[in-house]
C-alpha cells in the first residue's frame, strides 16, 4: 500500500527533479500546495506551460526573449553601444551584469562552457555566431564573462584563440577578493589572484 | 525596460509564492527549466492540475486521498485498530508516524491548530468531527499527536475538554529528548520535559 495518493505522489517526484530540492523540501511544496488556495498552483502551471510556449532566444545574442521576437530588448536598444560585446555562459550572467547597471554594451549568450567531461564542446556552445558577429566588424571590445571555474576559464582561452585573426580587443572579468568578502576566510587561488592583480590605489 | 521577458518573470514569481523559495532560488529554478527538457515542466504542470482535480480528502478522518474515494486506504483498511485514534495538524504528520511503522490504528487530521493570532478557531479545524466519532462510542483511546508548539498544546488541550464527556482515554505523544540529539544543544524547556516525564529503566 502507497503512502500517499499516487497524484500527491506525482507532485513531489516532479518537484524532486529541480535543482537543489530534496525528497523532505518537494514533500513541503506539494502539501503546501494541497493547503493553499487553488490559484496558487493554477497560476504555477500556467506559468510553466507558458515559458515554454512563449519564450525563445534572441537570433543576435542568444538570451532569453519572447519567441515571436527576432532580437531581445538588449540587442533592439539603439541606445546601447554596438562596439562592446559581454560574453556570458548564461541568461542568469546577463540578469547579474544588467542589475549592477554599469555595462553599457551588448551581449552573448554562450549557453554553457566547454566542458569535457559533460561532452560539451564548441559546437553545444554559440562560438562560432560570435565569431561572425566580430567578423562583421562593428565590435571593438569582447569582454569574456565566463564563470571564474575551470570550465569557464577554459572556454574564455577557447573563445580568445577563435578571435585571434580579427582585430578586436579581448578582456576577461577582474579576479580578486569579492567585495564585502572576508580575506581571511578567501581561498588561496583568489588570494592569488588578487595579489597578482593588485592596482595602484589612486 | 524590464530585464526579463514576461513569461519567465511571472515563472519566477510563481515559484517565489511557495513557502521557502527567495527570488534567488526561484530564478534558479525558472532559468534551469528554461534549460531542462520540455518534460520536465510539462510534467510538473500536469502534477500541479493533477493535485486540484485528483485529490480529495477521506470523508473519516480527513486525511488527503483521492478524489473518488470517501474513505483513505488507511481507513479502509479492515486490518487496522478502529479503536484507536491519533489525531494530527497535518496530512504531512499521517505520513510522518506512518513512516515509522509503528501506530497500528487510525488517524484523525485536523488540517491546522488553534491560532488566535491567525484567527484559527475551532470551527476551522476538524475538531467536532472528531468528537462524532468519538461519540459513536467504538473509540478506547485518542493519542493526541499536534505539534510540540504552543499551538499545538493549545489544541490538545481544547480536545481534551471537548472529549471529557465520553469515557475515552486520552493521551499525548511523550516529550523529551530526541533520539540522536545532544543534551548540550537541547533547549531549557526541553530538557524540563524530560526530567519530568523521566522513566525507570528496565
Amino acid at each position: 500500500m502507497p503512502l500517499l495518493p499516487e497524484p500527491l505522489q506525482r507532485l513531489i517526484t516532479a518537484f524532486e527533479r529541480l535543482p537543489g530540492i530534496g525528497p523532505k523540501t518537494a514533500s513541503r511544496l506539494a502539501f503546501f500546495l494541497l493547503k493553499a488556495p487553488n490559484t496558487v498552483s493554477s497560476e504555477l502551471a500556467e506559468a510553466l506551460k507558458g515559458l515554454q510556449l512563449a519564450t525563445g532566444v534572441c537570433q543576435t545574442c542568444f538570451n532569453i526573449t519572447l519567441v515571436d521576437r527576432t532580437q531581445c530588448d538588449i540587442c533592439a536598444d539603439a541606445q546601447r553601444d554596438t562596439g562592446i560585446i559581454c560574453v556570458v555562459e548564461d541568461p542568469m550572467d546577463v540578469l547579474a551584469i544588467e542589475r549592477a547597471g554599469a555595462f553599457p554594451g551588448r551581449y552573448h549568450v554562450l549557453h554553457g562552457a566547454l566542458s569535457p567531461i559533460e561532452g560539451i564542446g564548441p559546437e553545444d556552445l554559440r562560438i562560432h555566431e560570435l565569431e561572425l558577429r566580430v567578423k562583421g566588424g562593428l565590435i571593438k571590445e569582447v569582454i569574456i564573462a565566463t564563470n571564474p571555474s575551470m570550465e569557464g576559464d577554459a572556454t574564455a582561452l577557447f573563445i580568445k584563440k577563435q578571435l585571434a585573426p580579427y582585430t578586436v580587443r579581448i578582456t576577461r572579468l577582474a579576479r580578486g577578493l569579492p567585495v564585502g568578502g572576508d580575506l581571511e576566510y578567501t581561498d588561496q587561488t583568489t588570494i592569488l589572484r588578487a595579489l597578482a592583480g593588485r592596482q595602484e590605489m589612486e
